[in-house]
């Protein structure tokens, strides 16, 4: 009998653009040191990757706890950044859902959309991707990134799109709102107390009022941080410089605490007030990074019903979030203080590190 | 400034043994006509795409249906079947999860775990697949398949899997689980009444055990299924021959009715009975392919809180039943009353087409 | 050994006014007949009673029907009206949780908190209680009113409480947020259609709005209704006079549907609508009194992953409610279109009855 | 116009029987003493009391530490005891739901059914109850016993119940499964490691079995429990006395950890083994009593979405209990393991005291 061997499959050749060979992007040269400095542009290297000329970008805190020296993952030579918004310039041969010259969203994390991980929606703890982007390959402050995943790690974006309030969506957006306010089970009626009064706090207390609180405390030891967070929709402003911010919030709901706490800081003193304060049957969301262990007054919680939770953001909310916004229910926008050319990232940076002195919480970056 | 284009990614070569270009297959020929005849072997397509030589397949009702013509999908010259369990023979390009020689589990469901349905958990829906097996693409009653979007539509089993048993993940199982113990919600002591004890209707009485309800009544109107059901864990029977069932079952519950009716028929009869017997706070699921409307007693239930549920099967817990199967906790293999080699499909087909007289309830087809 | 016998408890003498010993009262005298006439002021007859008396009250389309003759659980002589606010006159021996003096909300749904239905959270199936005022006993359409089970059927309100706004939250506002939007499981960035302009179905629309929905599509035959519920919140306007409600939804809706419809009327052809454009893994929730059965197109329905749902509103939420009322996030208030004096209840009936003429939504009755 | 005044409620005198004044009972008399010793005879003091003669009771955990003097709450006189079957003496004239004669389920947290806590499920703090039996008024090791709030702390028994294994669904079966396997959420395929195979670890072990895992690891220091544990159910045993249970427990789940970690002990070493071992996506269930704080490795936690919990129990599912024993689904009384006459209540507390060389589990007292 005849045998025949199957031919390959049909090629698909990626649709390309003319881009020029090399870059400019922000670098990472060890704890303290960074650059603004040429690179090579990145190109297509699996099939599912994409490459987007970024148009938006930002900084975040964790970009300054790299900077430091913290996060031992992130090496000499890389390309800092993972939020950014841009125009796709080329796709590999699997990319079904993008085409050169839409515009897009970048998530933080990247998700392969097959891994176990993945399917059950944890798309932080994916297998091939998680948070990769200015981390374990180069990231978003740079003229060009590399996407890979990008099916299932971007999202399409009017042309017309506010990308200033939609670079929100990157990261502090589905952070403040999955790690804090679903995490949190903020339901309609609660009281929630939010520590913690940055970008990402301030996310939690944008995403929060989604289910329409009774009540939210927002506590910080900066005022001006404080005020932003009143026209933002917090309903107590609590300074918490003296110590005192615990007793204050329990004085101030009878003795009870709150429904939900979220620690959105990442140090023993503000998770500490969180676990003062949630009330029994309460939820402790935990969004804050953490660089050391925290003593847990499990001598105290354990018959208080209680749920203490952590999260990596996963963006699986992401598509909810830009149905909110389209919607016009998220003022995003008000989250970015100061702008900055992406060729003068540098100087963003000084700013965003001094971001209390600055009255800093999110600085963009135009490319 | 010099400019450069980039170019295309490295081909990869499928992965191919050689293989026959004929087979032989089970094809549909329009109401009432199938025969095993000869067809070209199928062969990758898309990237995503894996060839499977099937070592079991089986017969679902839902093929009867098809042969009856009332599935109107399905045209002439397709091959039907969207079970099995088989050995990869190639894979495309872009199949990274599986290899050639891998022994697989083919979900009904095809899912490409992109798109916003699969992203939900919702496969059924899949905008790239969903039920395609043997209804819009050639299936699984065939010496080889093609099954798009592999990676996300096959499961590895080891090589010594008891294929007997673990064919029945392929649909009925995770379909009496999905649609009628999740969508029922059953809960340890609850009540569950399942209407119908054909395949379906006792892979859920086999997978509500999961939830260790105090309470399933089995309603048939054949006695032998009503045997099996006994020896598979039901602890009542009853045979609703004389139309009496829900009067029975409201008798045995104190008039309260069960927590959890689930429809496993798909007829306007079996229907009632649940509506009959859902008590107040309970769940009425939904598994049976309905032909025509049923008259829903809103007059009598808009004020007893109980929810109606359908679905499609998304296959989204076969993981999860792989891990109970592997653990010895369900027994598959007891719905596998008929064994015949591939080759004797048509024969198989005139037995289970017959079921009742035969005492058939899943037939296997040995490849 | 001696023996002894255990005394009587010591008796507790309830608290009591003197009142008059007749009152007025709006009375039915089967179908068509009512009557604004004296009947005997209520007394503690149980020591779980309180005797409210009457500051505001309203009437629900529920006592249109009983006067229309078709609730036969309401007989001759009974005093309509399940929704009201007053003050508490006489508590039984039994009552720990309310005083003489206090101004308390009436729940509609009595609940004895002990049987097994209340410890659910079903106080709807209460088997104590449940529906009863102004309809198995003398209801709150009257200067006094009797309260089986004070202690978890009524609610203290602040002495300053605004009357016409709480007085919704007996009934119709937790009926629209129970009934459609809890079982509708509105989530942020969801559409959701109401078919439906009521004042139920407006209560449907305040409260789905605590979750944030992209889009609410309202659907009614009254453009006055429709202004309305623009006013609340709609997204968008929908005059189903014209039989094409659904095919606009579907286009506006990309031929999809809605995430979630809730069903506000009870009759067949406003439930049509609603299972016309539930979109696949969407949810109906029906929230209309229905008083005959509808076709239910399950070989539609039977693979779109849905889920139906009827409930009699069990007033669990009310608390909730109270609290979100009390940080001024519902605007309860704009529900009452018009005022009157309780003794001129028979007026009011007039208004309510003929409600499109008049564009009336509740009509308050001022005791 | 004339006025009156309202009767007073008829009064209802409590059934009785008549019972000797005095009786004998286990007292607390500080750290380190009690006596089997003469008390009075308790009596209705409320309406909603009931007396029960005691046919069975048990010794718990918290009884040793309570003679430790642990627990400060607890005071000289003191009858101990919180777990029991009896049969009801005398009720208030408010109890509707048991009758003289009955034979009950005492549960150990005395729940008010009115208070906003009980309304939501959390009888545990209770604000007329929660954990009162036993600690701040008489408990139940002893001839008779005074039940606050009977109607909603009760559970009838037939007539004919084994008391041996019921008793156990007055605490430790309940602890197990609420703090245990449905904070745990435990799921069909799941793994799960329970570290702690005393009675309450046991009872955890019993009740996650209803919801099917694939793998349940118990940890303990004693092989006797531990093989206790194998005949219950467990499918791996881990003696963790040489500080390596974590390190096991890792390297058997491929590096990943397990799904559901229970901790049943309540000291750090063993909360340690459960943070360790917890999946990325996992539960961290606290059952034990813990005295004092434990590290939270929320520096290697926080980005790993866990929920971690705390819960005295709520005995909201002993209705559901019931159930499933009435089944015949849950084998309860293996965790009895040592019988004694009340009256030889002093030699029982040397024999739990001597848990680990006695080979005791559960002492059983009868009256």
């Amino acid at each position: 009998m005849a045998t025949a061997t199957y031919p390959v499959e049909t090629i698909q050749v990626p649709s390309v653009r003319t881009i020029a060979p090399v870059m400019k992007a922000l670098v990472y040269h060890g704890p303290g040191q960074r650059a603004w400095e040429e690179k090579p542009t990145p190109r297509i290297r699996e099939a599912s990757d994409a490459i987007v000329r970024i148009t938006t970008s930002t900084i975040c805190g964790t970009d300054l706890h790299i900077l430091k020296g913290d996060v031992p993952s992130v090496t000499d030579g890389r390309i800092l950044g993972h939020e950014g918004i841009g125009v796709i310039e080329a796709v590999g041969s699997g990319v079904t859902s993008f085409h050169v010259g839409d515009k897009v969203l970048i998530s933080c994390i990247t998700s392969c959309a097959r891994c176990d991980y993945c399917r059950k929606g944890m798309y932080s703890h994916c297998r091939n991707g998680g948070w990769i982007l200015g981390n374990t390959i180069d990231g978003t402050q740079a003229e060009y990134v590399r996407i890979p995943h990008a099916d299932t790690s971007l999202y399409l974006l009017p042309e017309d799109a506010d990308e200033e309030a939609l670079v929100m969506l990157s990261d502090i957006l589905p952070t403040g709102f999955e790690c804090g306010v679903l995490n949190g089970q903020v339901k309609p009626g609660d009281s929630v107390a939010i520590v913690g009064a940055g970008p990402v706090g301030l996310a939690a207390l944008l995403t929060a009022q989604f289910y329409t609180p009774a009540e939210i405390f927002m506590i910080d030891i900066d005022d001006k941080r404080l005020q932003v967070a009143r026209e933002l929709g917090a309903t107590v402003l609590i300074n918490s410089s003296d110590g005192k911010a615990a007793e204050r919030v329990k004085a101030m709901t009878g003795g009870a605490g709150v429904d939900v706490a979220i620690e959105a800081v990442g140090i023993p003193a503000t998770f500490d007030i969180c676990q003062d304060i949630v009330a029994p049957g309460g939820r402790l969301a935990n969004v804050g990074v953490h660089g050391k262990p925290v003593e847990l007054h499990i001598e105290k919680l354990w018959d208080r019903n209680i749920a203490l939770t952590t999260r990596l953001v996963d963006t699986v909310t992401t598509p909810m979030l830009l149905k909110v916004v389209g919607s016009g229910k998220l003022q995003a926008r008000r989250l970015a203080t100061h702008r900055f050319a992406l060729q003068d990232v540098m100087k963003a940076y000084d700013t965003f590190g001094n971001a209390a002195q600055e009255g800093a919480l999110k600085v963009i970056l135009k490319g």
